[in-house]
């Protein structure tokens, strides 16, 4: 036994017992002839102390140990005399009778710390001593902890856990697909799913009735910030259901979620908010609600008034920034400049002032002061705020007020991370129309239903069509999203056709799906969470990789790893592959 | 809601209570002017009768419906007058007053029932339909039983989850890699993992003290009967443990499974046997002890007696095996070409016919009675025994004689799959010699321990080396296997040289692990268990394909996606590759 207790479990009531601790040292202080040694593994941290009069072999053992050495102790508990409340050990110290190196190291490349004096690139490249750091621990753990909770509540709601395998047919439609060569199969490849979406449907045909898998999903996508090429989704699908009955389910998962991980109660239903509301009112589909400053639509207001930036726009949106009728001129044009960023794209930004005496507009000199305070008065403006306005082609501009939103609220610290604000957002349009390629596209997936309601419209106006598809949405993230699936086999050709499939193109790409409906499918429907993205919002962090083992970098490279790399060409002709250079 | 009942549930108290069920036709029967519909979902299979006098648009639905239709029935339970004591449904039926079809379905190209009478090939493509059948369900459900009970017991014991890329680096030890091109950096290739061993050791020197995962591997081989091309490990691994550390808790976890899942309790603690026993005894490092036939060396006894085939051979090895002294010419005949078939490869087969009155032998004209009664006596022979003897050079007579002892198992009855004999195998040799290439290979991979005191013998007689090695066994099938890992970088130094590799190569290879290893790594050691193969002898199958929900065929084949398949020229451009004719 190399140990009788963890570095994080000693109490008071442990005094006078000798233990044997292993672990990591994360410090040596030498005081007179004292040393003082914290010994450091997953579970915390423990005072080591070698006396004066300790054995010989102990204090020459102690001077010789530097950081992060491997280190087993015996010694006797004692109470310390400066107890450490801030230390759930710092009542106690190891008085060390046998000091025995397990392991020697090197000088690490940073400090092993709650906080790293190490850059990003040299904390990628030695990412085993990064994840050595508490807070990379704390997240793993609670990655783990989450990932068994959602197991249990599954579980215990009669879904079956099924793996879906990882080597499956390459499909044009979507994003682009990792492919993998096949040797059995020589010039054919097999591709890296980006989600199991296929299968778990075939698994609703197959009559398993509620699935689910915390399962590895691969995007070959330039990578943008917090993007990774292989992500964890939680996937379900559920047989003989309604939207009615994935939102209840799922909802209760959520708040369970929230609860057993978090101690966050939730006791009233979550808000439901149709597509074009979160449109209209936040310039988003996934709206951050855990502040207000909702868009009023000032188009009608704003317009015939001699301005001619609002009068030839489509549409003038604005909202009120609560307390900010104090922003200097400087943090005005700050505002300004962020709104004309190529990111957000705007031309301009229109202002008004809500002071208790007066309002004042940069524009004013189109519009008198009645009319500037029937615009403020729109927006809900109170004496003392600041409105924002827009304006633009109507989604672009909604979508630019939307980014001024987010960035005013995180200005005024409204961002909270430990605030959450989950809401599903619903009645999302079936088709996005694609000015490029002149065609729509699905905004879900080709196989999301259409609302029953709306199906009338498919030919004469697709883009009028709902679907019935629902995001989970919390603090303007996107958690999750699934639909209803279309089980007709009429109407999934129907939908392909809207698409701008070819029935062949259809059969060639999702034969293999429209087959299995013939023989039986049930009605069903489901979800899939970002597991990464759910992991970093509990954890309080924006950033995906913090709660990811071993992320790859923003050119997708494991750095570590050193991976890609190059392959032997007896392994290359074995697949009947040949390079080509690729400044050619 | 689609329904109020699943078709698992209703039972005689819920007798008058109207209902709605939804699932699959099994089965339609008109007896005169009633119709019985079997209504079959994951949960089970109600009968939903239609009477004479139920409206017409009832009867009308019920004249039309065919197998595997999908319905919705809503009626009322009411007692059978013939109740169905085999179905847990068994007591009642459902009168329906309404049936609607929610899909109509073709006629399966084979029947879903207990027995399928489908062929392999047809069931492989309409895999979603063979699926559908409850033996299949079965296996699934308890596959996801098992995976649900092995993370409830590891999450209690502190083993944390932790996911760990899919797309690494390529490594030429070892399998054959799936490599996965890179479009980002071209001419370069990720590999897929033939299992987290080198993370999870980086996990160990990153401080996370217990780690598992059930985790997708991946090996690029000639597919073998039952080897899959991605399969699942239960993958875990420890800090600071000797070899008995693991063994004990990983005993306790399987007979927690055993007991969790099967019911059965081992209330002794497991048999370890050394690997040369193993070999001496059963012939084979995985052996069946749910039954006896031990071997017994005959060398010395058997050689010396003018018996060319003995006299020549290295190792003269037989077993009894009991109540067979009765077998016929015919039967020994046959057990002989057994022997000589190619995959076992022996040249002829001795035996010995144990009687009460005398022993018959086949090499009766070299011994006397009594030299071959003590031949006999040494394989603990009893009346009404036969013994088998094969000899030649020592491990292949043992492997020989191996394939024999559980042909004639087999043929006795004893290998019973409800019957289960679990035992760790321990002391392997750290090397094996391969005769073709001349060097020694690693038996487990090259970061095994060996035995302190065999480290002596490294450069001496490195076949004398026995690793920190272990095997979980069971019924002959090896179902897990690890190690204490080196982690001291002298010794693994040492050990790449026995494997023959330069130090630079070791470093091109591993040189990321023995660079972690610099800086702190601890004492470690772990397991993996083959998830597939456990669940295919919990389910008391010799075939894992009926425990993995879509599997591939022989030649590396998914038939159901058609899978692998040709990538669009475009894709092949970006990836900066080209197909070479596999016929040149």
């Amino acid at each position: 036994m190399y140990r009788t207790h963890t570095c994080g479990c000693l109490r008071a009531c442990n005094v006078n017992e000798t233990v044997t601790l292993a672990g990591w040292v994360q410090k040596v202080r030498n005081l007179g002839a004292m040393t003082f040694i914290d010994l450091r593994d997953r579970y915390g941290l423990t005072q080591i102390t070698v006396e004066e009069h300790s054995a010989a072999e102990v204090r020459e053992a102690a001077s010789r140990v530097g950081r992060e050495w491997v280190l087993r102790v015996t010694g006797r508990v004692v109470e310390r005399e400066a107890k450490n409340p801030k230390m759930p050990t710092g009542d106690i110290e190891v008085v060390a009778e046998r000091i025995e190196v397990l392991n020697e190291a090197q000088t690490p490349p940073f400090t092993i710390e709650e906080q790293s004096d190490g850059g990003d690139d040299l904390r990628m490249k030695y990412r085993y001593l990064d994840l050595r750091r508490p807070p990379l621990q704390r997240n793993m753990i609670l990655r783990h902890k989450m990932a068994q909770e959602i197991r249990r509540f599954l579980d215990s709601e009669g879904f079956l856990e099924i793996e879906t395998p990882y080597l499956i047919k390459s499909t044009p439609e979507g994003a682009r697909d990792f492919v993998v060569p096949s040797r059995m199969n020589p010039n054919q490849f097999y591709a890296l799913p980006q989600s199991p979406q296929t299968l778990k449907q075939l698994l609703m045909v197959a009559g398993y009735d509620r699935y689910f898998q915390i399962v590895r999903c691969f995007r070959d996508e330039d990578l943008r910030a917090d993007r990774q090429p292989e992500f964890t989704q939680i996937d379900c699908e559920m047989s003989f259901v309604e939207q009615e009955d994935v939102l209840e389910i799922f909802e209760r998962w959520a708040k369970h979620m929230f609860r057993e991980v978090l101690g966050v109660e939730f006791a009233e239903p979550l808000r439901r908010m149709p597509w074009i509301e979160a449109m209209e009112k936040y310039g988003s589909d996934k709206p951050d609600l855990r502040f207000g400053m909702e868009f009023a639509d000032l188009t009608e207001a704003a317009k015939g008034h001699g301005f001619p930036v609002f009068d030839e726009a489509e549409y003038v949106v604005g909202f009120a920034a609560p307390g900010c009728a104090s922003y200097t001129r400087k943090q005005i044009d700050a505002l300004t400049e962020f709104v004309k960023r190529p990111q957000v794209g705007a031309k301009g930004l229109v202002w008004i002032r809500v002071e208790a005496d007066a309002v004042k507009s940069s524009a004013d000199k189109f519009y008198t002061p009645d009319e500037v305070r029937a615009l403020a008065d729109r927006c809900g403006a109170k004496t003392g705020d600041m409105v924002f306005i827009l304006c633009g082609r109507k989604f672009r501009a909604l979508t630019q007020l939307c980014a001024l939103r987010l960035e005013v609220a995180q200005r005024l610290g409204l961002r909270d991370p430990k605030k959450f604000a989950p809401l599903w957002v619903v009645d999302f349009p079936m088709f996005e129309w694609d000015d490029e390629t002149q065609r729509f596209y699905a905004m879900h997936h080709p196989f999301t239903s259409p609302k029953p309601e709306d199906v009338q419209y498919l030919r004469s106006d697709p883009g009028r069509v709902r679907a019935n598809a629902y995001d989970f949405v919390c603090n303007g993230t996107e958690l999750g999203g699934g639909s209803i699936r279309i089980h007709d086999q009429q109407l999934q050709a129907q939908i392909f056709e809207c698409l701008g499939f070819t029935p062949e193109a259809a059969e060639e790409q999702f034969g293999f799906l429209m087959n299995a409906f013939r023989y039986g499918a049930p009605p069903h429907g489901g979800l899939a969470f970002g597991f990464d993205r759910l992991c970093s919002l509990f954890g309080g962090s924006d950033s995906i990789r913090d709660y990811i083992a071993f992320p790859k970098n923003n050119a997708g490279r494991d750095v570590m790893l050193d991976a890609p790399s190059a392959v032997a060409q007896a392994q290359l002709d074995e697949l009947c592959l040949e390079l080509r250079n690729p400044e050619a």
